[in-house]
């Protein structure tokens, strides 16, 4: 039995995220099709984490056990003959046996895509959020900045999450722009369920200054939902890269 | 009775063009339907120009007559609400009765959008080609000056074409590189079924030097379709703008 990784991009826009679901067509499912069809084995992929419905991922990780001849690093073409064009696997190879792509995770960095311009383009929806209100960079940033370390995230994650610590370490987090465009990009231990979507509608409040940084401050420190910001659309978030301590450079 | 303008966005991926069609659903039905649904009246719109199935538009512009109340330069907000996530109406106007889309039009101006890196990403499925060969920039200018001025064009359209002339005035014509991306543009008074498509296909052989200059130069004097490059896929080509001789700024 060979462990292979498989570095994947996908558009997650018609997909219920990555995930199996029993309603709805997951990224997961269609991908375990496609190495049925290519391999001839049924097999069980894990990914680094799921993506929620309508997220995107540059570059997820994933791995699966299987036996076949196909060279570990071409294994990625056959497969790909069989995805749709909005799934696609960039890079595939063979992994120590003990490598899981979930659990061997170091770190995940996430972008987020903003559009601050005035016309919203049909290319661009479903891939970045409208907000056309004047912005405040230094306190996007300012903000930002107070989220990086340890903290209790309760107040930004999905009511319904069943997580029994709320606690994560965020190792950098910053918004920049780019023309009309705007990114917030974090790379931290792990992530609750909607967790940087809450953040991103959060510190937009501190960037129009509906919400002061004193406000957002306090929301660090374990407080209630319902006193952070709304959780943004899906179609802004990207998964962007996956950190692990095996020595080799897996991206 | 209104003359109105629209200035219209869309993705073309999931129609068969601009107009209608009997098998397909075009644009032009689905912009029909949610003019009827925002106005309570049957229109007939005229577009500057047919777009080609998988063919974008940035500007194309589009007039229609009708009675109504709402003032003209609201009701693409109305009709907005009826049109798909892939189709936008950027602006609405009133404009002079004899203003025909089509006819007024003096010149259109499309690029087209080229990946020329190695790693094509699923964001850009649909949206550019994928061409990764080294590709010769000076030639590829070289070619494209020639393109302007007066020619026939009958080596760069589809065979089942019924235009009576394939004389066509081309006022400008280049390539232009941003990072991984070629982008060709080109304005002309009127362009032949897929001519912008062949002409990419051609001058790119030339910019991989598959083609000389000279045999390029030779095309442009009323050749047979055979002899030219082939048609390059739908999904990198956009309406970028139409030009018109009314005084107005229409864009």
């Amino acid at each position: 039995m060979k462990n292979i990784c498989l570095i994947i991009e996908y558009i997650g826009t018609n997909y219920c995220g990555f995930q199996r679901q029993r309603n709805g067509i997951s990224i997961q499912q269609v991908l375990e099709e496609a190495i049925f069809k290519a391999i001839n084995q049924k097999v069980n992929t894990v990914a680094s984490g799921r993506t929620d419905a309508g997220v995107h991922a540059l570059n997820q990780v994933v791995n699966f056990s299987c036996s076949c001849n196909i060279p570990s690093d071409k294994i990625h073409y056959h497969i790909n003959q069989y995805l749709p064009k909005d799934i696609r696997i960039k890079k595939s190879f063979e992994v120590d046996e003990n490598f899981n792509s979930r659990k061997s995770a170091i770190s995940k960095t996430y972008f987020y895509k903003i559009y601050n311009g005035k016309n919203f383009s049909v290319f661009d929806e479903d891939r970045s959020l409208f907000f056309p209100y004047k912005l405040d960079f230094y306190l996007l940033n300012k903000g930002a900045t107070l989220v990086k370390g340890q903290h209790n995230f309760s107040a930004f994650v999905c009511s319904n999450s069943t997580s029994k610590s709320f606690v994560r370490t965020i190792y950098s987090c910053h918004f920049k722009r780019e023309g009309d465009y705007i990114f917030f990009e974090i790379t931290g231990n792990g992530f609750l369920y909607n967790m940087v979507r809450i953040l991103v509608g959060t510190l937009l409040e501190v960037g129009v200054k509906k919400r002061t940084i004193e406000d957002f401050k306090n929301l660090l420190n374990g407080a209630d939902r319902k006193l952070a910001g709304k959780t943004v659309s899906a179609g802004g978030l990207y998964l962007k890269q996956v950190q692990y301590d095996t020595k080799g450079n897996l991206i």
